[in-house]
């Protein structure tokens, strides 16, 4: 099993994944007690480093998405605690209560935003229309154009670099003298090795195997490295992680002193039936997003699209002019893991014999992962700690495999690949 | 004059300002036998950094500026010697003799190329109309919707990174222990301390003056640092380089290998009535540029204009519409120095005695400084040379001193402060 070249590093929890979902259940397992070892070479470098952060589960409604919904009003409620927590440790998340306009550009986008707050409504969500001089006197540089706006108080906002630095500072980062060598731990240590795969001992999973050789022990390992969960070896036979990479376009720009604020709410906008968005900053600046692209430029780096960007800025301006006149800062690509159903990939793996042991999957975050970040971490906590809530059934990580629940072994041999 | 604490650096020319103009008179400088010291704490981070290259006296024409014109054509003729002299040391400088092809997106285009094209034949440049058809053989990619075509096979293109390495790489980088400490030197040395200003000896200049303390002792200082050239200190009384700072935001993409080449020739559109260019390099980028803006986000540093961005985005997707389909690698905004008749401030300056020895100006190349780079290293070598021709007497440094060749002493206290 283990090189005897390496020493090994023994925790409760093994985080295989540091983006927002990884660092969020690393943040919540050092709250409930546990050590925790999380393992990523590039922590917060994914879809974690585009994100805009809106905190938005009225807004990103969809059709037939209603598991969905609950389960991003839930996390939505937890955001200010999930804040407090981390405010307690003296760190700055950037999050904000930021109200959201939901703005139409031509009369078939106003027919389609007020369709959505038809379903919105019904649902109990809190959608109101403004009537366009309201919204005009609430948001000056919003163009005289627009068909219609909606107010939608309880779509809020959060900075997710900042949140993803607030959360890798809570974990002492531990660089072993050689990549392969990793020492003792008993608190909370980054690893900055790559994972290779879990290691299983004795029909349940035991932790984690790096690249290097190194091993990591863990009672808990959770598998929170998004579209890298299926590439990685030992993970029960059968099971199918269907995520795949839904590239997105997003931009950062600063607001000229003489346009500041430029929006000082979220304005989400829909544009000849695209949506776009505006999301204002404390510091100045605002982050224009995003595109979805299936057919990625390229999958082997982070290509921005041209595209992408023309589209960005066009649809942006049609809802405030004024974004013409803000200077360009960053323009950044990353994928995104999609799953078929648009939910993630969260929780226990159900094998012939009941759950496999020592395993959680959170996958599949999509779009969400921000937004969902709190809920992810409880719901992982509470599997921790042997609990299980029912409501979080249709999120389970094996509802894709087709042999469901009765063909993978409950063991699989030691650092066995899959 | 001099502290004693610093050594000082002697050499036959010194050159302030290492951006294309400043490189190319260092090589000259070189090439005729002369020690060399080019001080520039930031080589190539300018207007160099971002050009896109196109060597087009033809395209450039502009109604009006004759003189240009033949300052233009006479450098393009002298590229290919040029680049000779720089390959004779085994250097690559990006040099393609790609063709332009000039094009039109609406009616009003149409007439706008189609007038410049009657004052271009009149300039006996040579500038063929092409069909449609023939256009889009030539380059399928273009769009069906294009208004005119018209060949100009003789604006070809340099890559400015690639030509500002290769000048580069023929110095030796002088790097002194301490930055206010520069040694002797006899042949090309780069000084990376910044230049303070004009050193003075008995009624010419002298050399010049480092930030550090420092001293540059040169039979000829030549001032080619762009828009830091006003700010010198110790030009002549009375000396206004009017030279101003016009922005620019430029792009450089990828195209997909399925897509490669996007454009053969480089294409310079006119787009309702405004200019746009795609130049192809041999790498599998293109580069697409360039706006004009004297309204600068920033003066502090150099912002990107998303408007900017966007319209490029834009015209260049009506001339090539699968520009959408590119990875956007950079966006870039430099400041070019532009002069009040769009002409360079070339030359030596003429005071009351005559000219003043040991100073020669080569600033304010605007748009221009890529292509014009041989010309301006001919002129000025020349001059080091003890030869004036009179066909560039209209870009005379001191054209817009109001006191113009009259007032300002011909002998400066040394290191004398303007």
């Amino acid at each position: 099993m283990a090189d005897p070249r390496h020493t090994h590093l023994q925790a409760d929890v093994a985080v295989i994944g540091a983006g927002i979902i990884g660092l969020g259940i690393a943040h919540e397992a050092r709250r409930l007690g546990r050590s925790v070892v999380l393992i990523d070479p590039h922590p917060a470098s994914g879809a974690t480093f585009a994100a805009a952060g809106m905190l938005a589960p009225v807004s990103e409604l969809h059709y037939q998405e209603e598991d969905l919904l609950e389960l991003m009003l839930e996390s939505s409620q937890q955001w200010p605690s999930f804040v407090k927590s981390l405010h307690q440790r003296g760190r700055e998340s950037g999050y904000r209560t930021t109200p959201t306009l939901a703005i139409g550009a031509d009369a078939a986008d106003r027919r389609a935003l007020a369709d959505l707050r038809s379903v919105q409504l019904a649902a109990g969500l809190g959608v109101e229309p403004l009537a366009l001089r309201d919204a005009r006197q609430r948001e000056p540089l919003l163009s005289p154009q627009i068909s219609c706006a909606f107010d939608i108080p309880a779509d809020h906002q959060v900075d997710p670099r900042k949140l993803a630095a607030c959360l890798v500072a809570g974990l002492s980062s531990h660089e072993p003298d050689h990549p392969s060598r990793v020492h003792g731990a008993d608190e909370g240590y980054a690893v900055s090795t790559p994972a290779r795969g879990l290691l299983w001992d004795d029909g349940r999973v035991a932790g984690v195997q790096l690249e290097s050789g190194g091993i990591i022990h863990a009672r808990e390992t959770v598998v929170a490295n998004g579209l890298g969960a299926p590439h990685l070896s030992g993970l029960p036979e059968g099971l199918n992680l269907p995520v795949r990479p839904v590239y997105g376009d997003i931009l950062r720009l600063r607001v000229p002193e003489h346009l500041r604020p430029l929006v000082s709410s979220t304005v989400r906008g829909m544009v000849r039936g695209v949506p776009v968005y505006i999301v204002p900053r404390d510091d100045g600046t605002v982050v224009i997003g995003a595109t979805q692209r299936e057919d990625g430029l390229s999958t082997a780096y982070n290509a921005v699209s041209a595209g992408g960007v023309y589209q960005l800025l066009r649809d942006a301006q049609v809802l405030v002019p004024a974004v013409a006149e803000l200077e360009l800062l960053e323009a950044t690509a990353r994928a995104r893991p999609g799953t078929p159903d648009n939910a993630p990939l969260l929780g226990r793996v159900n094998g012939s014999n009941g759950d496999i042991e020592g395993l959680v999957i959170a996958t599949g975050f999509f779009r969400h992962g921000v937004l969902l970040t709190p809920v992810a971490a409880k719901i992982v906590g509470e599997l921790i700690n042997g609990c299980k809530d029912p409501r979080w059934t249709p999120f389970l990580p094996h509802r894709f495999s087709a042999t469901r629940g009765h063909l993978w072994p409950l063991e699989a041999p030691l650092g066995g690949h899959k």
